[in-house]
């Protein structure tokens, strides 16, 4: 198949990109680096060192694979966006290119403002390109577990048939998420679900939880083919910010009493599902959902089984949460679709988290202490008023 | 009450402003002209003439009522929105300041971004200057019948419980919204709930229905005073629409059979619902929605009920629907919530349409025929590929 990977340079397209080149599909992938300048924004780093876009193309042809393609260019750009998928023809367009971390999306009004428009103009610009130029192509959408919020009752895949006076229907499952990024993925779920109605799409959104994990079999093959590892408060997801924090003798930090659950999933895992979406496409017109994760955790639990494992000491610290979220919650996630498409899982292990504090250990001079603790908080808002507020009267 | 009327140039907001100020609120309108600038885009005008701003503002001095004040400018200008709203200091905001044609937002790719950009980030915008300045402020946003589209089942005010494998929950009714700009209506509703959520604001979320009339009380006063009436392809709705095509000798033209229910409103029953949730403000962290309109009634019924009651001949035409929507659906929605706190409906009469046969009446020499039938079609995209692809690939 020809898989067109957008946002392609980052901790989940690159290996993905890989994996399915490895399995014999005809890859591109397509990046504007937004994820790399918001370190620079941020003043973080990936904790593993990762090449430039040219070094990992040039090393995954040395290692005798197929060549990936890359485009570079902004999903915003509509004329970019129409003139690769032209020109490329994907049987299958793979869409990871959106900011992706709640917490920058919560800095302030700016950062809200630029993860909706971004997230929701870049995946309109895709959809417009499928409409225009092939409407057998099959978008491949990631989302997040973190659309449905908490909710009382159990979280279908995407879909619920509701009873209502007596009567029913199946509609989309009810969103509540918890951040202006989680939001931008809900917008995205409608915006393709109608495009699906009125187009004919084909589209499937993975509804992914927590990743963790910091490689892949083909990301091991050279150092020049890492991914990146990220560990600060804001792009840091939980469980890989865990396992930094034991090796350096940092307490693990809980926010709020930790009761708060979430589906994880292994990064190995991910690049599988992807391939598992790509290869059994949606229907004309359907849009299909599947909740991409293989175990719920509490964030406490994580903790636990982390400082457990660890060999040395290891504290588990209540740090206030910055975010609004529920604790104590009900939390029964479905995720049977993907395994009954083929998906084995590979569930959180001791060996697993050993092979993390392992790759941690290798890197732990790049550490920047002062980037694990939360820095953004959901409740305060920070924007400035504008000085002199002026003749604004227009008339 | 300080009342801040975002739009307040507009069909329904220049008359909402008026009857807040003639009740005794002190009023502020806020307005960027988008719609007059529509007009021009697409070649077509008010049937009714309308006065600029200045001359509007004037006028109602002149009629020996408070002062409005104007300001002008984009809600899209994160700067302007937090000025205005410190100086004017609020204690309602309503936001009217969306574009509000789902044909206009289905024209082509850069009309459907404009649109979800231009509302989305309007509100965000909005809620931002709410929480930045005053958290006490009530947001009365103007959301759409067209949000839900038509489920198989009872349409609630905005949330639902529902029963599922033996618990339950109350959550946000689930949508299906038939355009990109009902999309973005639908994107609004769940940033504002979040923002209820984390910030604590207050906000009423308008899902009005289909307005009908002409003018108001207060419009009627003077000319300067009236407001826009529309009747081409794009912002005329259906039943002002078929008015015009009465009184024309023009066939009233029903979308495919005419069977498709909406939930109607009379102009006068729209000022009236946002005085009533303006001065019944939600509680902090509420968002409360409420269904604005007062009666469902098929198209064809209204063409049925409008060539019943014109004078002169008057055929029935069906033409192909141009949009993607349910025929012979079930449709049942509620709308108790502004009846309880008191709205007397003024619902579709003889004495009405009789009313709007003699307005058109007046203005007949300025309707432009050729500007009525539908042009937007919601299955074709129209977008042109760049001509060059050129040199894509980045490395």
């Amino acid at each position: 198949m020809q898989i067109l990977v957008l946002g392609g340079d980052g901790y989940l397209g690159w290996p993905t990109a890989l994996h399915l080149s490895a399995l014999g599909h005809d890859v591109a992938v397509c990046d504007n680096f937004a994820r790399r300048s918001y370190d620079d924004e941020m003043g973080v780093d990936s904790l593993v060192p990762i090449a430039t876009l040219d070094e990992r193309v040039a090393a995954w042809l040395e290692t005798g694979s197929r060549a990936i393609k890359p485009y570079i260019g902004d999903l915003c750009d509509p004329d970019f966006v129409h003139a690769m998928v032209a020109e490329f023809a994907p049987d299958t367009i793979v869409h990871f290119g959106e900011q992706r971390a709640a917490p920058y999306s919560m800095i302030d009004q700016k950062h809200a403002v630029y993860t909706q428009m971004n997230n929701v103009v870049g995946t309109l610009n895709v959809m417009y390109a499928i409409a225009d130029i092939d409407r057998d192509i099959h978008l491949v959408k990631l989302g997040t577990m973190g659309e449905y919020g908490t909710p009382n009752i159990d979280i279908e895949e995407g879909w619920i048939t509701v009873e209502h006076n007596g009567r029913s229907d199946r509609v989309m499952f009810p969103k509540r998420p918890g951040s202006f990024y989680h939001l931008s993925k809900v917008h995205d779920s409608h915006n393709i679900e109608f495009g699906c109605r009125i187009w004919g799409l084909r589209a499937t959104d993975l509804n992914q939880g927590v990743v963790y994990g910091a490689d892949t079999e083909q990301t091991k093959r050279d150092p020049r083919l890492a991914t990146r590892f990220d560990y600060d408060g804001v792009f840091g997801t939980v469980l890989n910010r865990m396992v930094i924090q034991a090796v350096l003798g940092h307490p693990l930090t809980v926010y709020g009493n930790g009761t708060q659950t979430r589906g994880l999933i292994n990064i190995v895992d991910t690049v599988e599902c992807i391939r598992i979406a790509s290869e059994n496409p949606a229907e004309r017109g359907e849009f299909r959902v599947f909740n991409q994760f293989t175990e719920s955790l509490s964030v406490r639990q994580i903790a636990e089984t982390i400082a457990q494992e660890f060999p040395g000491e290891c504290v588990i610290e209540q740090v206030p949460n910055p975010r609004v979220e529920l604790e104590n919650h009900y939390y029964n996630a479905k995720h049977s679709k993907l395994e009954e498409l083929g998906l084995r899982p590979t569930l959180l292990s001791m060996a697993l988290i050993d092979h993390m504090f392992e790759v941690v250990e290798r890197h732990r001079d790049r550490v920047d202490l002062n980037a694990i603790m939360p820095t953004v908080s959901w409740r305060e808002t920070t924007s400035e008023l504008p000085r002199a507020v002026g003749e604004l009267a227009g008339t």
